[in-house]
Parts: C-alpha cells; structure tokens; sequence
C-alpha cells in the first residue's frame, strides 16, 4: 500500500482572523497609522483544527489520501502588495500557520514555506525566511514565484541569475520549488483560470530557453497543475528544443522539472501520462482551491484527482506507487527522511 | 472526398524585400529621414510565386492539404512597434501581399486579413483596413490580436466595450475573428512557446468571465494553437465556469469559440477531440511556422497535422469531413460562398 501524498495543498481556510489582518495590513500601507501589530493576530490551536478537520482533513479521509504537502494559500501570497517589508511580515504569519497545522496534524500536514518576494526586490531577501522554516518548521520544499508583479512579468526569466541566491540554498538544503504564482492584478488574466496556467507554460519554456540545470544539476522545480499547457503541446516542445539545438527534453530538462497531477478530468489525465513519463509525475489535487464543485459528468468533485490516477488504465499499480509516494519522496528528500524516521 | 482546408496559415515566406523594408520603417520611427516610402519596396509576381511554390504550396500538396486560409506572418505584425500610422502602413503592405498571392493561386490560398493595431489606440480605427480586405480581396475572416503590447497586456478583455467596433463590423460583414497575438517583447514569454499558448488560453478565460455572446449572438472566434491550454484543463473550465453561476459552457461559449488543430503530436490531438465537441475544431496546422522540423519519435513533420487527424480512431469519417471542411465553411460564410460559386 502506498502512502497517498499529495504534493500541492494550500492552506485556503484558514480562520478569518488571518484575513482580517491581512486586510489591515493592507490599508496600514497607505496609512501608517492603521498598520496592525503581529500581537493582535490572535488564531487559536482549536480554531485552526476546525478549519483543518472540517475541511481538508475530512475530504482527505473521504478521498483516501493520507499526506499533504501544506503550503500558505497561494492566491494570498499577493507579493505584489507593499514593499519587502509587508511581505516579509506577511510570509512569516502565514508560514508560521502551516507549521503549526503540521504540529497539530504531523500524521497529515507536513509544511512547504513561501518566500517573502516583492517586486523588484533581490530574492537572496528571502533566504532568511526559506532557512527558518526549513530548519525551525521542518519545510520540505519551497514555493517560488516567477511573477511578483501578479500580472505584469516585469522579473527576469527563472534561468536569469537574478534568481541564483534561491538556487543555492535550494541545493544546499536539498529543497525543491514548487513555481506558483499568486494572484493576478492584471484584469486580462483571471487568476486560476489564466494566470497560473500561463505561468506553468511560461516557466517551463523559459527553462528550455536556458540551460540552467547546467549551473545546478540537482536542482528540481514542479511545474503545477499539471504543467500548464505543456503536455497538450508536448509536441511543440520538443520541436522548439529541437529548432533551438538544445538535448532532447529527457536530458535537457526532465531529469530536474516535475509535473503535478492537478488537472481536473479523467482525459487531462490520461494525456499528462501518455506523454510524461513516470517518474515525472507527482500526484497533487490542490484541493479545496480554485474549483470546489462537483462535475456533473461524474458526480465527484473535480479536484478529486486521486480518483482520476485511480482510474487510469495507462498506468500499471507500480506506476501509480510511483505517482502516489515514490516520486515525492524522491524530489522532496526532507519528506522521504521524515517518513523514514517514523518507520514509514 | 473533402476538400482539406487549413484555416490557420501565415504567409511566414515572404520575399526577403518585405523584411528590409520592415526595418527601415522601423529604423524610420527615430529618424524620420530613413522611412521609406511605400513605393520603394518592389516585389514582382515572380517573387511571390517563387515564395509559395517552393514552401507552402509544395508542403501542401505533399500532404494533401487543398487550401489555406493565410494571412500575415503573425509574428511580424509585431503592433506593439511604432504607432497607429506605422501599423497602418504596415497592415496595408503585408495585407496586399496576401491577397497577391491568393491572386497568383486562387485555388490554393484564401485570404485573412490582419488589422493595423497599435496599442491604447482605439480598435474602431482598425475598420477601414479591415473592410477594404474584406470588400476588395476577399478576406474571409481576421486576425485579432488581444494584447497589441506584445506581452504587457494593456488592453482591456476582449469581453469589453473596446472591442465593440470591430465585433460589430464583424457581424455586419460575417467574417470570423482568430484570436491571435503577435511578437513577444516581454522577456519572460517566449513568442511560440509562451505567448502564443498563453494569449489562447487567457482570451478563452476571458470570454467564460463575460458574457459577450449575449450582445453578439452571432460572432465567431477561433482560438487557434488547439486553444491553448484549454482542452487539457477543460475540467478546469468547466468547473471554473459553475462556480461563477455561467450557463454550461456548451451554451455560454461552444456556439460562438472554435479551436484549430494546430497541436503537433498524435496524443495532443486526441485530447482535443476526446474533449471538445467535433462540431468545434477546425483543421489547421500554421505551418512553416513555429515548429518547422521532423519529429524523431515519427519522422513525419510536427506541424504536419493532417496526419493525427487522419489517423485518429477518435474521429468517424463524418466527424473527420467536419473538422477537414465543413466545420471552416459553417464558421467562414465567406468562404462557404466563394467555394460554391466555384462549385464545390
């Protein structure tokens, strides 16, 4: 039996206390004097189990999966508001909640940190954050996004060597990065509808364009939500490696570039796995995230994308162990030494 | 026996006096002194054939594709360059060549026209172009560009009053729009392997959040490169629409958006068809264009999409007639009655 790890999950519901501040903080930038202190964000442990037991943690049960890799809400990162010291005030409640859903949850919850990005600002910024809740919070893995703008793509592309300083401490602390964006604030792009989708594309052409796993061998990136458009082009991208002179894909970038299974319907599926292979797949649902409803085709809920692998007559039960728990625990070997330390 | 119809070709061939004059017209927007005069750029019929015969028409009849719907080279239509006078000037030039051609080879190429766009100019400024192609050289459909920045997305949605003038001359006239952009001078978006997938992707997000096909009952648009990444996510969209209360896509948006087949691998094209209703695909392959060589997993061209089509066992002849003919003559009434004057 594996153990179903699911490798994308934000922490959507957290208690209302949290947007609140949040909104305060929001206004404090335009007038100081309505900035709100860290000491009046008061979440208590039992409400934060009732947002992790009536929400996440019972479809988890219902749905069958055991883990989740928990990360704060993606759409809330909102780098692009204020300035690095927002952010960083920002990023340090909202990691600090995931750690402590992880302390209240371990069998469920494991954390993945966002940095404290601000447009403009040199990532090496956030390595404060990231070392703090590797090493203080037990994060297996980092969240990193390639458009603090929200919209605007104004950073340079992930193969610059702006980015370097992350890569490093990536290596060093052998975390990966989940590329995620956060919410658009550019009215052309919806946000789970086009923004994030766009960015999974993006980021995976950018990575063609360079040659970055050059510089760093062994570091890895998921490319959520199923990678974007990549595999329904998956032709086209292996003819714009091939114009470009650059390795076939399988060398050039699918020993370090993962794709998550959050594409919500069984076809989606079953392409991303007739052309990705195995090893390249990790199984995540996103859930309680951008579609929460149930698709009337079906009669289960769209991101119940453990039915999907389920169903899937591509793949062979080894395949799906690899899907399931194997690849996770090979990209996220922090996950794999804490599994490992409780016998599992 | 179908007559194959491309609905998505770009005259990427062009004779090499078309690019020189390009960029001294470029070169002319800083020094007045260099812009050329229209009457200096000479290109003789003999040009054009040498142009068509030796690339499209020759690849069309290796593949057996009868005709093409073609327009200007996508790429270099490039609006974010200059401002409405340079675009003017140049939308007229490379509409011209366009029509020549289908002159030089009225059984082979049909034209679209491209629009003289420029950005945060109003698109009503576009209509006389537009007509003039339409009345004197027989354009069957456009080409519309949503983002004429080149990947700063200034523009409103195309769901907005913007657009308005040129939907309603679209209507007037029956002409469909394919939604496409042009050049990418944003560092982050590769043209082909990013923007282009992205535009497709965000315009289909973008006309799920309106309601446009309320106002305009009747307007086609074609989203070309297999719409992006939509078929793959199109549990995504799906879902995405219930959540915001729209009507079921079939009836929001499926009477009004196509997708061409322009996805260059056999299990890309498969998806398209297994999701997507065969009533909207339309045949196409933009080739000679952004995916020029020979896939080594088949040593057939990638952009050769006549293959996968003929090839699917998705698809009943029936459907295969639809997607080859007859869906492009229903969606292009323009054609439709040039085809039947001819006969066919």
């Amino acid at each position: 039996m594996s153990i179903i790890i699911d490798c994308h999950g934000h922490y959507t519901t957290a208690p209302k206390q949290l947007e609140e501040w949040r909104n305060r903080q929001v206004a404090g930038i335009k007038d100081p004097s309505q900035m709100p202190k860290l000491s009046e964000l008061k979440i208590a442990d039992d409400d934060i189990r009732e947002s992790i037991v009536n929400n996440q943690l019972r479809l988890m049960k219902e749905r069958g999966n055991d883990m989740t890799l928990f990360s704060p809400r993606a759409s809330f990162m909102a780098h692009h508001i204020g300035d690095f010291e927002v952010s960083s005030t920002w990023a340090a409640i909202c990691n600090e909640l995931c750690h402590r859903v992880a302390q209240l949850f371990p069998e469920h919850f494991v954390p993945v940190a966002m940095l404290p990005q601000s447009p403009g600002v040199d990532p090496r910024t956030c390595i404060p954050e990231m070392e703090k809740c590797i090493r203080d919070y037990g994060a297996v893995g980092i969240n990193l996004n390639p458009d603090p703008s929200g919209g605007h793509w104004k950073e340079p592309p992930l193969t610059d060597k702006w980015w370097y300083p992350i890569y490093e401490k990536m290596v060093e602390h052998d975390v990966p990065a989940m590329i995620h964006v956060s919410t658009s604030c550019n009215a052309c792009f919806h946000t789970t509808g086009a923004h994030y989708i766009n960015a999974d594309t993006t980021a995976f052409m950018q990575l063609i364009q360079g040659d970055l796993f050059k510089d760093f061998p062994t570091l890895r990136f998921i490319v959520p939500h199923g990678g974007g458009a990549v595999p329904y082009h998956w032709g086209r991208y292996r003819g714009l490696a091939q114009e470009m002179k650059k390795p076939l894909l399988d060398t050039h970038v699918m020993n370090n570039v993962f794709f998550d299974t959050c594409v919500y319907h069984q076809p989606g599926i079953d392409l991303l796995n007739t052309v990705i292979p195995v090893k390249n797949v990790l199984f995540a649902s996103e859930m309680i995230g951008a579609v929460r409803g149930i698709d009337p085709t079906t009669g289960n809920y769209y991101d119940d994308t453990k039915r999907y692998i389920d169903a899937s007559t591509i793949l062979t039960p080894e395949d799906k162990h690899a899907i399931f728990e194997a690849n996770t625990r090979r990209v996220f070997p922090r996950l794999d030494t804490l599994l490992k330390k409780r016998g599992k």
